[in-house]
């Protein structure tokens, strides 16, 4: 896709308005190599959200799919028709659900982020104990990369000796207690932060800030 | 939720048109309970489709919510606050997530549904062996029903023994290959239908020659 690493950073853009949207993206593009999107933002501002958004920074559409093979590729040819140049899907609706996106990702040029598991705690229950397979899976499909939990730097180390070269972005820096730092030393190409930055009183200072502990 | 049981049949309006999906639900309601929609067509006709459509029948927004508590909330408060009637959600992301779909649809009346299983090939590899978990994890959170696949009758009936009386509902007949009448004897309450009545020439008589066959 588009991303280049510079920063080493991905922007969660989690807000509910366009306006909103918009403003912290133009701002901010500069401190973030990508912006990730998700389903509120979508669903509150329709799906061109996506093509205004990646005027300022590649976007990366974290809809974390994870329906049927058919369903799955009708849900990418949207978002990537729509101009993202990457989603990211789950893995654990199995390997021809993945590979429906894989293929999609591919004929529009865009990556495919694959979920190995999630920062939240629920995610120890059924996604932890699947992870390396699903890590496997991820590789097997030819995915660009895959999403592992900043929250367990443990658990990037056991998925980069997985997945070899492959990208590893990491969210559940800040709001939800994961170091940027260890995340980056446990084997992380990027880190992906929202809430901590976005809800700072000066975002744009928080992001500096936070690319000074990094780079 | 405002589903009442006459026909127990769902429709799947699969469809990516908004004034098709509009002709269909209008000439089909009679035929079915609700009308389940996911986000191929939400993507393409945005979110206003909810409430459009839900002046036909009660809509299920299967969306296979997969995220982190605080994003789950922020789907289901979307989706529900356009009109749903209920909202399927994946269970693997774990019990915090799958609890935060289940507060969000009690605060709007509205019913959540529980994915255990799927019915493509490939839900048998990480999904199928924590089925039962994930249907126990429904009843615990208070569930209104559980997916399971109309392809896979003897999962309907070991999913039945675990969830007692919660609502089951069937995708996979038709297309997929699955026997309504089979899922039905095997203990699910309402079959879901999509492309093989959709894609028909004549959808209606399509639609009542299954209830004929079922009722």
């Amino acid at each position: 896709m588009d991303m280049k690493r510079k920063t080493g950073l991905i922007l969660a853009l989690d807000v509910l308005s366009r306006e909103r949207a918009i403003d912290l993206a133009t701002s901010l593009a500069d401190c973030f190599d990508a912006i990730k999107i998700g389903y509120p933002l979508i669903l509150a501002a329709g799906l061109e959200i996506i093509s205004e958004i990646s005027k300022q920074a590649p976007v990366i559409a974290d809809l974390k799919i994870a329906d049927i093979p058919n369903t799955d590729r009708l849900i990418c040819e949207q978002v990537l028709g729509a101009g993202a140049s990457g989603v990211i899907a789950h893995a654990f609706t199995g390997s021809d659900s993945l590979r429906a996106c894989a293929n999609c990702a591919g004929q529009f040029g865009a990556d495919l982020f694959v979920v190995t598991e999630m920062s939240h705690p629920g995610a120890r229950e059924f996604m932890g104990p699947a992870a390396a397979d699903m890590a496997r899976l991820a590789v097997d499909c030819g995915a660009a990369g895959v999403v592992a939990p900043a929250t367990r730097p443990e658990r990037i180390k056991m998925i980069r000796s997985i997945v070899g070269q492959m990208l590893i972005i990491s969210p559940g820096v800040g709001a939800q207690g994961g170091s940027a730092k260890s995340a980056l030393q446990a084997g992380a190409d990027y880190i992906i932060v929202g809430r901590s930055i976005i809800d700072a009183d000066d975002p744009e200072a928080k992001a500096r800030e936070l690319l000074s502990q990094i780079l």
